[in-house]
């Protein structure tokens, strides 16, 4: 189970890293294509040096070591905002691309939805807002059903693809066929193509440190379980990635187009309509078991983007109220910014994933480079058992990390890779930013030596339009207050004013009734020119205005109450030592 | 100057009403616009008879006598509210009509403007609720300039007229030709047709009530002083009339068009182009100041509309918080509704004043009969001297308004009247149903007999987010409420939770600090649940939360900050006997 909540990011990326690492290969020219087993094989290789390295994460933080906590802990402050920059831009692009993948398997499947593709990914994600807006309820179901549906989707087609190749079914071939009408770039040599095909593979290591962020949810042993749960999802992610790789190098004329091109098929499409045979059930199936877990994936992002953010903000990178996940208003902003900003890049980049991918790996290569530096730290300063083993590991998963980055930041940087490496320094300037505003309220509101409670003379003001059981109710908690209680009358009928004056004699004669001239019907004006007088000559005093305030069940009754309480604290929100308090009545 | 304020309405609808007239008669047939000079003469007569009528109402109500007051003073409750319903509707048509009248004045004489009429009428009104947002300055000389503009150009195109037809520079015809565009209607007899060609006229007397509504404004003896008024209004209104209605019948070719004809131009405008002389300077004069004084006019329903809306809310019609013109964000939503609905009438109708013409008079005279009416109830009760004699007058005054409302809501029924004689009822239902919620609100807020001010027991309680000075000042107010006070802290961030605690201790050791645990991260819910828990214990209690909360005062600081106060007390906005303060720092 916990693979299946962990996991479908970083399986989920085995259905579009190929195709990524093929697109590139393309452009030099057919034969070059030949390069694309051997880089699958070396990705397949640090894939496993980043797990071995992670591993030792889960069991040196098993309240869970996510790249922002182990960066700024070790590292200090400025490699920790570059961590929870680059991550916070990363589940961003996790909900595009993820979407735009998921919703290019299903017009692969079914390619009378072609021309919805962006609209689609759109509705999509606003989909996925609207469910965790709500609150879905995360049962163990909706995640393992797209999770092994997928994973045995697609090892049933390496099963049958493998025995068709040794059958002799498929024709086999020396020079697989893959054909691309991206066009032929010889603008760089060979290397830097295959630096690029590179980069472009790396993409299926994202969603690796799922796990190690999330060792807390695991059942105890915690660190033991995750480490199981981590090394079963790197067996699946290896086979899974390696199996449809080899597969794409034995097929027979695979075309790669661009996904605005009315024949786009995914690669993974292909490679099952082949094997199982074009409009099967089993091709149907894997279809739309990829897009359940591509959108499962994007769905992690919805969990870990706020999480994220609140960890920010209660250290004082983000707004303070973003620290308080718990509370709907909070939590909503957090979702609405993500699906909103998630949509938006779906909606620029035309929901083509060679668009996208490029953006996506520098900040998940960011994040490691950054933990595992971290970690190594880590051992340095606490030397457990094996620690020069541990660091040696986890150095050696930094230093890949970062050669990685690298070559995605350069080999990608025209294509996107740009945009990422603007961003996050704005990002970290803005945390830097919100962080000294933080300080500098922080100073303004210390307590200094000596300091104490002040007592201020309190002086309350009853609104009084007319006298009736609400008001009494106002009265009441008018005489809870210590000090001096005025009732304020503003004339807005001069007719009523008699019988407001006798009113309040009979009800309340120990409190004194202003009675205030309004000259142009206002009642807003009046009491604040009061306010104002009082506060001239009682200068220290603390003053509480109190408005009895009807509050109407049915909505068209709202329409005849106000809501003069808000009026009044508005007109008077810049002056200082006043309290407006509103006392409410109900109507039936 | 009492002139240029209170007749612009008046003065202005002879810019429309001889073409009016002229656009019924010839539908039967050329030979019929023969009688439009004898109907001209039938309404300067009602001018006469309604002004000496309404002359009376201002000596009897020296204080302001609208046909809502006097209506519902001497008729009751129903007429009143029919009266007052009818020119709520009007005061929007007044809008519609002037504006798009002035805006007919421009395009006649800027023909190139033909196509932005519609755009230009919506943009004009838009300026108008602006300025009035925006709270003009009335001065004297905005009301004299475009009223006597009008005034002056108008008198001197009958003067050179009548100079041009003695001189016989004017072609003298037996019969003028006019030619309309908008088909012959052969459906009803003449007789309707003049009925229907009167009822058009009629328009010429909107806005002649103006002056017995504002007694008040003029200086004393103010009755005397408005009676001049009326009268030097009465004169020129006659005066223009029939003069231009004795012009359109001497000239060669006039052509009534449709609005929507490229070559539509007001009648006033050609009988301008013929005697002045087409684009001379004084027929630019004539044109100009028409929008001017049409303007002015859609001005004047802008303080007129609020003003009946404040009356009627007064009495318990409207809303009561529209009694308070004074108040900007009353005063704002009267204006935004007028301007919305005078705006939308002008797009429905494309701007066509024939198709908004007959909307204009039913309610006009409904107020009048109503109002008249009400005078003769008036002096039946009050028999001053001369009352046999007034209630002559005003039961004439009554009879000849109620007889022409019945020819216009019979002739202009399928025209648009329908319209009115729909909605009038449909707003006084309105106005009573709000009345009548104000009564059941008021029955339920009566004090009863031996009913005192309770006593119950208080408690507060302060949310401490940590301890700093803007806190101090929330245990400051704490200490100002009497009964018990508790400190509450809801835990965010568990790392500050001791520091919390002990710089509670050290400042506030006689206050209780409660702590809570937020397993969500959530502030609101567990104040909610604590407060609803404290409710359980003391079930008789009063509750103060107060939240201490900051004020920024630089724009983007404010998105640091959070109203947790109002947070807080929407989620306990449907429990009764809590009081949600806010105590306010302040931030630099």
């Amino acid at each position: 189970m916990g693979l299946a909540v962990f996991s479908s990011d970083a399986l989920s990326s085995v259905a579009y890293a190929t195709e990524a690492i093929l697109s590139i290969l393309i452009l030099k020219s057919a034969t070059s294509v030949g390069y694309q087993v051997p880089l699958t094989l070396g990705i397949v290789g640090l894939i496993l040096i980043i797990a071995i390295s992670y591993n030792q994460t889960i069991h040196a933080y098993p309240s869970g070591g996510g790249s922002y906590s182990v960066a700024s802990e070790n590292l200090g402050k400025w490699p920790g905002l570059i961590a929870g920059g680059a991550l916070l831009v990363d589940y961003i692009l996790t909900v595009s691309v993820s979407v735009a993948a998921g919703c290019a398997a299903i017009v692969s499947a079914v390619p009378s939805l072609h021309s919805y593709l962006v609209p689609m990914a759109v509705l999509c994600v606003a989909i996925l807002a609207w469910a965790n807006l709500r609150g879905v309820k995360e049962s163990g179901a909706a995640f393992a059903i797209p999770t092994y549906g997928f994973v045995m989707s697609v090892l049933a087609l390496l099963i049958v693809g493998m025995v068709q190749a040794m059958s002799g079914s498929l024709p086999a071939q020396a020079n697989p066929q893959v054909i691309g009408s991206v066009g032929i770039d010889h603008h760089h040599g060979l290397y830097f193509l295959l630096a690029r095909a590179f980069a472009a593979g790396c993409t299926a290591l994202t969603g690796i440190e799922a796990v190690s962020n999330g060792v807390q949810a695991f059942r105890q042993p915690e660190s033991k379980n995750a480490s199981i749960t981590l090394r079963w999802m790197v067996i699946l992610l290896s086979v899974m990635f390696l199996g449809i790789g080899l597969l794409a190098n034995h097929l027979p004329t695979l075309k790669l187009l661009p996904a605005a091109d009315k024949e786009y098929r995914t690669l993974l499409a292909q490679i099952a309509a082949q094997i199982f045979g074009d409009k099967t059930v089993m091709f149907y199936v894997l279809q739309y078991a990829t897009a359940a877990i591509l959108v499962l994936a994007a769905n992690t992002a919805f969990a870990d983007f706020p999480r994220l953010a609140s960890l920010l903000a209660r250290d004082g990178y983000l707004p303070r109220p973003m620290a308080r996940q718990g509370d709907r208003l909070v939590f909503h902003n957090g979702i609405l910014v993500l699906a909103g900003l998630g949509g938006l890049l779906i909606v620029i980049f035309k929901g083509e994933l060679d668009l996208l991918l490029p953006l996506y790996a520098v900040g998940v290569f960011t994040a490691f480079t950054l933990s595992q530096s971290g970690m190594v730290v880590h051992w340095l300063r606490h030397r457990e058992k094996n620690w020069k083993y541990a660091l040696c590991v986890n150095a050696t998963g930094a230093f890949l990390s970062f050669v990685v980055l690298c070559i995605i930041a350069v080999t990608k940087f025209a294509e996107g890779a740009w945009i990422i490496l603007i961003a996050v320094p704005l990002i970290v300037f803005g945390f830097h930013q919100i962080n000294r505003r933080y300080g500098a309220i922080s100073r303004q509101l210390a307590i200094q030596p000596g300091e104490k409670v002040d007592d201020h003379p309190h002086l309350s003001i009853l609104l009084v339009p007319r006298v009736h059981r609400g008001i009494l109710q106002g009265l009441e908690y008018a005489r809870q207050l210590k000090g001096e209680v005025q009732a304020v009358h503003v004339i807005v009928n001069d007719k009523t004013v008699p019988q407001v004056r006798r009113d309040w004699d009979r009800y309340a004669p120990d409190v004194p009734l202003v009675v205030l001239s309004s000259p142009y019907r206002s009642l807003i004006e009046p009491v604040i020119d009061y306010v104002d007088e009082l506060r001239r000559e009682n200068r220290d005093s603390i003053i509480t205005v109190i408005v009895a305030e009807a509050v109407a069940t049915k909505p068209w009754h709202k329409l005849l109450q106000e809501n003069v309480a808000m009026q009044i604290k508005t007109a008077l929100s810049l002056r200082p030592n006043i309290i407006v308090s509103s006392v409410r009545y109900f109507l039936e």
